[in-house]
């Protein structure tokens, strides 16, 4: 059926997308060392990449398609938080064809084995469907236009700021915007794979689901393999229950849980008992974990704190919390700068390297590009090899990819306009030729940690496009638009390459899930915006705070916008200093990092990982050191075991957890709440909350 | 130094004393299967009783001694709630004369080693000591004579209900009391440890925890052993400690997680993490905790509710909850009853088999009781031949015991009525004359279950005694001053038990125990008056609601001895028919359980097992069935590693909770409290609570 590729959960607010992956120094060990998989599937032929797309797939994709998009809606416009749905897509796909597929075969009409590839096809494709829902802005920047927010915000509520939702235009729009970001990363594909080797940690544990399911008989290992998974898969997913009946409301159960204490809890420091965090860290490397770690130590132990004693001075003291123009200000845009810094470096050099190596290939035909940290890899495993050869074998050209991009980039032009006045071609033009760079670096971050940062290079195109329009022409409504045409590319390349790290271990052909995340996506900008609509005209009351649809981050969106038509003047004391002094160091540790080589830079953070938490806080990290912990006892312990069942255990813990989104959203669209809240209280507090009870 | 026997938890208000402990068929489990104990001592000779004795054992019980009768006294005057220091004594007196004999052997001057005995004799003295701190009733019974408490109450507050403490009277009135239960008991001893083969698991716990200490070098399954009990205690260490930090008050904290949900919490059934039940459900034997587990569901799953749908009819519904004319008089009275009805079958039927025994061996020499469940027990493995003989080397002869135990109730008879004027010399004979039995009953209920349910007998005296006195002739300082004698033998009896069975499996003399435990409880005596003395006068509101000594339980207790005089006609409706009913079931079942043979008695529940939960709820009934269902999934997976490591497993888990009894006591002396609450409110409530803290 379908594969389940990231674990990506996403926000819209400033607890951006998180996916949650990790990286590429030890990818190879989960190949090398737990016993070849793909030579427990050598019996099993690979069926060409035409093959791979049947009909059967599309419709299952398409029923799946539906009903996540339900899901994702639903949670758009209720918390905003919406938890990856793509593991849940992947084993939902697999039984629906293999109950499909068994039945015809006993009824004598199965024409085609259920193959993997078949299986990762399908689950490309239900996510791109599902993926729309999120990135189209219906919870976010897009329900941000309509009247019924501007009316709650005191600012530009004029009519050129101003658009309501219709059926026709989003439709149009999200065609003409959310195919970009599939061409733009098809180029860079072979990079992040298979020389830069990310490891994608969602992707990787989808595939070793899909690889599970579809393990031939006989191979013991495997099979080992499987039941482990299966034991930590079935682990997670009751520990995932059994802690949503503590969770009555956001703020309690164990994703809340101070484990150092109520003030570390308040500067995001605590284990939050999340089984998808702990099996990435298992899987990440090391490196990135520590990075992690560190990140979230230099902000929210030292920064943030000193930051906030500056408040009266650097910023007004009567600014809400989350205000971008208070300490959120700081978080916000130094992560984005220190992200920037990295992402660019890495694309430069990237950019530098393949320059560089097209044109040795160019002098002396046939040598491969000699890339950065894959310079001086071992010799390939088998798995990588046989991997690498079908990976490259059906590939898509590069002429296609940028002539579309051309393409639809002049359509795209010569769209939007029409539909946002305020939103001018040459705004659009910017952002097409910046978009690819941004998109590098989504995917290239995503590759690493499992966090796909959509909604900050969102925001990023909120604030440079809001600014250059102004607020006197419409700059709320451009912003807005920008940030949706950003999102669109960006939020589409990270997960295509997730999708094709999944699709590199499942021997999935790149050109066949290409194809499938085309249809998907082509499904998902029909399907979402008819459920919206049905949404918006069904709750006539969506939107307003008290409501229950009251899409939280619709109005938040539009606010970001109305700061940033003021432009940079706009932010706190000292912030864009700070900005350009992390912008820096990042440049300068990715140098450093080159220069000592791969010995030394071992043990130099990346400035990528640290960044992440620096505005979404350390618990996920602890979740993730606490993986780690896991698997460097246990390699202490047994090498050997750790090595075969490590990857099989992270699996499981991330399968089950994930697949528990499933039955919580439709808990949660059946209108079911938990019953018991474990709430955390400080002991004044809890006098306080005992006294008030007990009167 | 010393042991740690029993995790006895007591509590002075209706969650008696709980010690837990299990039972008897499995016990030579431990011994058997996991690799003799006794031959990797064999080479560590044993010495003579006398030698087990010394002077530095008795310095170092000392000091121990009133520090823990420091920390028992504050949380008798505080929560009433006493954990078991047992552990935390043991451990100390280990650490203590380690050093202090390391440090002699350096200087040359050590004339003896350091021998498990040794160490037994030490913890064997501070629990007797600490004990007293308990038993003698200063957080109960003694202080709720006093004028401050009956000031409190509306009734029976005249001259000849109150006498106010004073070091005099106490000290005299607990040397009378507090021997009785030694001697009651040590001709029973027998029966209890080698032919019941009771298991007291706190005691075996600490046997293990001191064999382990003093494991000779080289016995290498011996060491790894040590090295499990070692990784769970810390386990069970830290885990007590992180559950510190969440309890701010009482009802915080994973020891109220409603686990399977508020309902079945406000039932009493919940997982409540502690990790000493867990352990001790993997000592016990699975039909022990099966049932516990029916007693829990049999009361509190539907005696309870359909009782507390009576309300109104069988009982007034203006009553407090815990009122004992309502339905906490069920609770209270039907579990007595059963326990009652247990003890007294067993009793009795021991007698039988006593005297029978003894009329064998008069007429054929040396012939054996043939007891009950011992009858058909298979070859005594080797730790049990040696530990058997050397138990039964060094005899009390029973003259001595009968004539110590006559000799002091004929002096206590004729001093108390000088101490407690409405205490007639011949309420005393009557209690001295039943006493043995219910010394007996507790004690062999601790073997059985680890709980010790002297408060409960102690609230039987102050019924009868109290009633009988009646109401106009003192019956409320009557029935508290009985209770006091009643709990002294009684948790005497079971203490001393418990530390037999250390003894036995330490191959410490029974006879250097009773000495010890003599010495102990003179020790106490006289420390712990004093002790109460000193806060008694450095406190001039203790006693007093709302004050930091407020003794909740002296309330209690005299409320309970005002309700005694008024008799039996005081408990609520058809309470007394029912507790003649479950009286004669729990005769019934034992009848039947003897009747039917070992084979088939495994399979119906014991009633003594089944009465605890009666009143106390079936929270440690749950996790004492985890502890089983672990050993059990772990024997089903590795039967030889189980039965190696099970005890271990247990015995680390116990003991680490009861060290961590240690630092919290000192936190608490220190005034230090938890700085978070985890509370669990159901979701209405939170979002009162929500509301309010939000305003």
């Amino acid at each position: 059926m379908d594969r389940s590729s990231s674990i990506t959960k996403k926000t819209d607010g400033d607890e951006n997308e998180r996916n949650i992956v990790i990286t590429a120094e030890q990818e190879d060990a989960n190949n090398n060392d737990a016993g070849s998989i793909e030579k427990t599937f050598e019996g099993t032929e690979v069926p060409p990449w035409q093959k791979q797309l049947t009909l059967r797939a599309f419709v299952v994709s398409f029923v799946l398609g539906i009903l996540f998009t339900f899901i994702v809606m639903k949670l758009n416009l209720t918390t905003g938080i919406i938890p990856s749905l793509n593991v849940s897509a992947g084993l939902l796909g697999f039984f629906f064809v293999k109950t499909w597929s068994k039945f015809l075969e006993k009824s004598g009409l199965l024409k085609q084995p259920f193959t993997r590839q078949e299986n990762t096809v399908i689950q490309t494709c239900v996510v791109a469907t599902s993926g729309i829902a999120f990135s189209g802005g219906f919870g976010s920047y897009l329900f941000g236009m309509s009247e019924v927010i501007a009316k709650q915000s005191t600012e530009a509520n004029d009519s050129q700021n101003v658009k309501n939702p219709s059926l026709s235009w989003m439709i149009g729009f999200l065609f003409v915007v959310s195919f970009l970001g599939l061409f733009s990363v098809v180029p860079l594909r072979k990079i992040m794979i298979i020389d830069f080797k990310l490891i994608y940690p969602s992707g990787t544990a989808t595939a070793h689901l899909i690889n599970s399911f579809h393990t031939p008989q006989g191979a013991k290992l495997a099979k080992k393999q499987v039941r482990t998974l299966g034991k930590f898969f079935s682990f997670s997913f009751v520990w995932a229950f059994f802690q949503w009946f503590f969770t009555a409301t956001e703020s309690c159960g164990f994703n809340n849980f101070p484990t150092f204490g109520l003030k570390a809890y308040d500067n995001r420091f605590y284990f939050d008992f999340s089984a998808t965090y702990v099996g990435v860290g298992m899987i990440c490397p090391y490196l990135i974990n520590v990075s992690l770690l560190i990140g979230s130590v230099l902000s929210w132990g030292i920064m943030w704190p000193l930051i906030k004693e500056r408040k009266g001075d650097w910023y007004s003291s009567e600014l809400k919390s989350d205000s971008l123009h208070g300490l959120q200000g700081y978080k916000v845009f130094i992560a984005i700068a220190m992200i920037l810094g990295d992402g660019l470096y890495n694309f430069i050099k990237v950019l530098a390297h393949t320059l560089y190596g097209l044109y040795n290939q160019f002098q002396e035909k046939n040598k491969r590009p000699d890339l950065s940290q894959s310079s001086n890899t071992p010799a390939l495993s088998y798995d990588d090899k046989k991997r690498t050869q079908l990976f490259l074998k059906d590939q898509i050209p590069t002429w296609i990819a940028v002539s579309s991009y051309i393409a639809i980039a002049v359509i795209s032009s010569a769209t939007l306009p029409h539909i946002f006045r305020p939103l001018k071609w040459y705004y659009i033009i910017v952002i097409y030729i910046f978009a690819p760079a941004l998109a590098f670096c989504n995917a290239y971050g995503c590759g690493l940690t499992d966090w796909s940062l959509a909604s900050t290079y969102g925001k990023l195109a909120i604030f440079v496009i809001g600014a250059w329009a102004g607020g006197s022409h419409g700059g709320v409504l451009a912003g807005l638009a920008a940030c949706g045409v950003m999102m669109n590319i960006v939020s589409t390349a990270s997960d295509l390459t997730q999708d094709f790290k999944t699709g590199y271990m499942t021997l999935a052909s790149p050109r066949s899930m290409f194809v499938s995340q085309i249809i998907g996506t082509a499904m998902g900008c029909v399907i979402s915006p008819c459920v919206f609509w049905l949404f918006y005209k069904a709750f006539p009351d969506i939107g307003l705070s008290g409501s229950q649809y009251k899409a939280p981050y619709a109005l938040v969106y539009r606010n970001m916008a109305i700061l940033g038509v003021e432009g940079f003047s706009a932010l706190p004391d000292h912030c864009l200093t700070l900005c350009y002094v992390f912008f820096i160091a990042a440049v300068v540790i990715n140098g450093v990092r080159d220069a000592v080589g791969v010995k030394w830079a071992r043990f130099i953070p990346l400035p990528m990982a640290m960044a992440i938490p620096f505005y979404l806080g350390g618990y996920f990290t602890i979740d993730m050191c606490v993986g780690s912990l896991i698997l460097f006892v246990w390699e202490k312990i047994d090498k050997a075991k750790a090595d075969a069942f490590g990857p099989a255990v992270a699996s499981g813990l991330i399968c089950g957890d994930g697949i528990w989104a499933l039955p919580n959203s439709v808990l949660a669209l059946a209108g079911v709440k938990a019953p018991i809240c474990m709430k955390f209280l400080s002991r004044k507090d809890n006098a306080r909350v005992d006294a008030f009870l007990g009167s």
